[in-house]
């Protein structure tokens, strides 16, 4: 089959590779119909990504139709039309039973597409393991592609926006206007953020996040531009989907005494210089970590299912699969107004 | 001054009172700009009240300006534009001091305009007991409108859903939609609520629900109509706004399994027959009280000022006091579309 | 093989019944180690139980050894030491997964030993459908009399106690002193209860609440002696472990302002008077619903293994199953200091 | 009237100062019968304390009686039996009345004895600003020395557990066992912890910690040990009482994915170097505050009245005020088993 394969820094490939071979009792096989380009595949496509692997196939946002199980797979079955969260886990213990495959007691937990242990979803088709907890049916009412935003961008934006712990009536700031960011906005108003402000140095993504409801912060100094609009107070909650250093200290100085920042961007700092006596002066609370994506889909689906949360929007290309090298050039560049990036294996 | 008067049954008289006289410590007085007629008001009207009094001023919901405060008043100064929330507290008991002024620990919590205790503000001025307590200012960018629906129906409203646990995702369903139920509907889906359904007689009322966002059940017996439609489920959640027997009774009919009904409509049964075995069955959880407004203003005044929460929308009509006697034969007959009444002292 | 027969009111019988045939795909079968007599089984005794049937092995609490697993079962063996929790589900759905079985998406819900469709576990082995989500592995440090309160007992008080929502400061009263009752004089304490009110008729639970650090309501009328002993405020927290009418009225007049009621006792009871006027003066919460015993263990073994909770100390008698009959008479009557009665099918 | 006094590193000295003088309006002055040295004191007394004043009195520990008021203070009276909460905020805004003084909106949240700017107690008599939210009265089944532990150590202990938001049943880790620790541990009980592991290097801290139900982690590499007590899984909560960059890594050690590590040690670190890739693989949620004392009470009370919290334990020294310099001596070396330190004024 084909599917996109990385080489090395700045060189994906679309090729022809061996088709998935699924556990045969446990797994599944689906036939990818929608393939999105995450924010974090950008570290893998600049050389810096999370396997010394080579060769693999690249992806973990997909959704489509099984066409295999194995035998002892209870929940799915061929013709399934269903979303592969990022994560996978186990078939058996309880915390992959409840959805928090992150915390996989047997040490299964796995995310496609960053090595060749578990290949990627940005292909024709892709072997899950653990198919009874690695996938999620896609209900009535949601398309092809407000599901691929329920494989990994919505969810983890939902799951720092309720680490961020929003009450509603309090205000919130979200640093980072990519598919991840714009998920965040949307997931701040829904959770009853009275204003949210958002922070991104491209015009046409705050612009994007203005037609959600967000107020943009647009000078130089969002964190002085912040203070003055709230009289010397910051916001209560700080969402950050970057994951850089300055993005982390910029949500620290954007937040308000007794706030609290929660961060999804993916941090590959392993000494950031936090401001502890400060951070002890203004009383915050701190939250970093990755998105169990099939935990956070019940709270999820039906405020999709009713249009409160549109995560589509994000979306600014929709290409062919066989188009996936330009697209990953569009996206590293953010030429063109790229956002979220779809990939059809069948155009 | 002038004011409304409850006189008897079916009789609000406008007429001459004395002015009001404040406590000269603690106490101020406010000149009201506008005053509400609220649906427990009905009950007053109706004659089944809330003390045996007669000749007493009515009402409870006003904004205005502080024209006199006494020597011990630390919070609010002469020409202070300030929303009096309907129950007042003393000035200094620790549940006061922190806005729940029905826990008040000197039992000095009263409601204005049920009894000679404390007149009421349908009126040109009323007295306030305890004014740090009592009164509230009101911020920028909040009208004297919504101002006025700050004093009670919304924070009713937003108290309710409180209690209702909303959680985001859920879904809601509310029983009765005058202002107070409109204001639930409101609030459930500020609280993210993923699919709110409106239940009411009148379907004025259920088109108002809608253009708010709710889902309107019009079937004769709703409880069917919603099983229908959530495959015998029912709503997380059911927010009852009009506190009849009948109405709780369809309330615990709607809720799910594991749900939560949550009373803010105002009951005066003593012996309600309630399911016991089934809610057992069902696992219910049931909440029922009176609000304390100004413990829930710190998260609705961000709400209505960035336009998130628009309490106004349930403004029928503007009439000035002198036809306050008018306003009441209207709201009690429903007539005309009435629904929040809103009287203006000063034409 | 051997086990209690209800026969009809007043009538258990120690019987020859067929051995236990379990679900050949997802089923098991457990030996009994250990199993108990519940307050709820003397509806059953007393003839007014949950199904009109008669001649069915009654029983929802044991624990023991698997000694056969069905074809599709992943997470147990034969040989694995085993609790029953009284409630089981189906293999595949959400909540069941989650140990949410009363959730059961498939309908599948159902607890032993209520009628033939779910044979109970007073015997000396018992059929145990949808083993993966139906049974628990006892884990090491906990002993068999410990793991017999964890299949109800203890987790139903702690649900309870949940449901009543305890903040850790905060005053509770216990009504009725049973087994589940003194369960929830312990989960109160550990929830953080500064003082645990402990109601009872008999004099010998009270002091045995006391032991566990209740402080006991002795009087003929505990709601005034509560008022007297807290300035009139009441508790916090109420929680409920009978289920008669008596005793939920009690509990509401237990609690104070702001307060909660979570009742655990099981009512049989289709019009309970509520007072919905007074509550709502009151402001209460009220909980009512069964428990899903396999949500509440991974809290409660931690708690049991360290020896915070030390539900053994309920255990009043210790039989052979062959004396089952006798244990049945002795519990109904309360004679003897009887609380909860153990049996043992291998002696 | 005599006082301690900051006149250098390593130097206090028993001084005659002049008497307090308390703001005429708001303020009170209290007669000092007890104060306690704190750990955060020894920063001042290493002369790397708050601000560059000397010449002040220290101490911000203190109960005693009121002895003068003034005129517009409301909830107080000479005589008043009363502890002083570390803190102080201002008369009249929202945070500040209901216990958050360290928000305080009008910026005048205070520390006693850190400059001359609000004087210290460790003295026979200390001015109050803002009596109303900066004072609290002892109520009865309080002796003062509970009262002492009350006024800062005990409430910084709760709310850092607070914030480490263990649920019951879950297992915590104490790094640090002065009197802050030893409360971390008392709290950590009383709010359902499973098991509290205990982490110092002084063997004596240890086994006081072990005498209040904790477990001594003895070794050289407690992070190991714990792994290997726990299967390689870690703490659920971790409670940092220390404040050292080392013993914040060491917490960030011990906890477990999707765990919780909550500072209430005083840090004075500018770039702690946080572990941030590693921490977002863990989900880690990181809090570190000060303590608005007042806002702690309503819970803390009631449990120190039941005996369930005893602070008092960690009271090690009890000296008159004149032997201060020496106790400062003692308490800096840890020798002779210092804990907490109490001087009493009046011999």
């Amino acid at each position: 089959m084909k599917a996109l394969i990385y080489q090395g820094p700045e060189k994906i490939a679309y090729e022809n590779v061996a088709d998935p071979t699924p556990d045969a009792v446990e797994g599944a096989v689906v036939r990818v119909a929608r393939a999105g380009i995450c924010g974090s595949d950008l570290h893998i496509y600049h050389g810096h990504g999370f396997s010394p692997d080579t060769g693999y196939t690249v992806g973990h946002e997909s959704v489509g139709e099984v066409v295999e199980v194995g035998s002892g797979v209870q929940r799915f079955r061929t013709g399934d039309r269903v979303l592969i969260p990022g994560s996978a886990g186990c078939a058996s213990c309880d915390p992959c039973r409840r959805g928090d495959v992150l915390l996989c007691a047997n040490g299964r937990a796995a995310c496609y597409g960053l090595s060749h242990a578990l290949e990627g979803s940005q292909a024709e088709a892709v072997a899950v393991p653990a198919a009874d907890t690695s996938l999620v049916r896609i209900p009535d009412g949601i398309s092809d592609e407000q599901a691929l935003l329920l494989t990994d961008n919505l969810p983890t934006a939902w799951y720092g926006a309720r680490h961020g712990a929003i009450r509603p009536g309090q205000t919130v700031a979200v640093v980072g206007l990519g598919p991840v960011g714009l998920c965040s906005v949307m997931s701040a108003l829904a959770m009853g953020g009275a204003t949210v402000w958002a922070v991104d140095l491209v015009e046409e993504r705050r612009a994007l996040a203005e037609t959600l409801g967000a107020v943009a912060l647009r000078s130089a100094d969002p964190a002085s531009e912040l203070q003055a609009l709230t009289g010397g107070r910051g916001a209560d909650v700080v969402l950050e989907a970057v994951g850089s250093d300055a993005t982390i200290q910029l949500a620290l100085q954007l937040v308000t005494r007794g706030g609290c920042v929660s961060v999804v961007g993916v941090s590959q700092t392993h000494r950031f210089p936090f401001p502890m006596a400060l951070a002890q002066f203004m009383a915050i609370s701190f939250h970093i970590g990755l998105t169990s994506v099939q935990a956070e889909l019940p709270a999820l689906i039906p405020l999709v299912q009713s249009g409160r949360l549109k995560p589509e929007l994000a979306i600014s290309h929709r290409m062919g699969l066989s188009q996936g090298v330009e697209a990953y050039r569009l996206f590293a560049d953010r030429s063109g107004g790229a956002m979220k990036m779809v990939l059809d294996p069948r155009r």
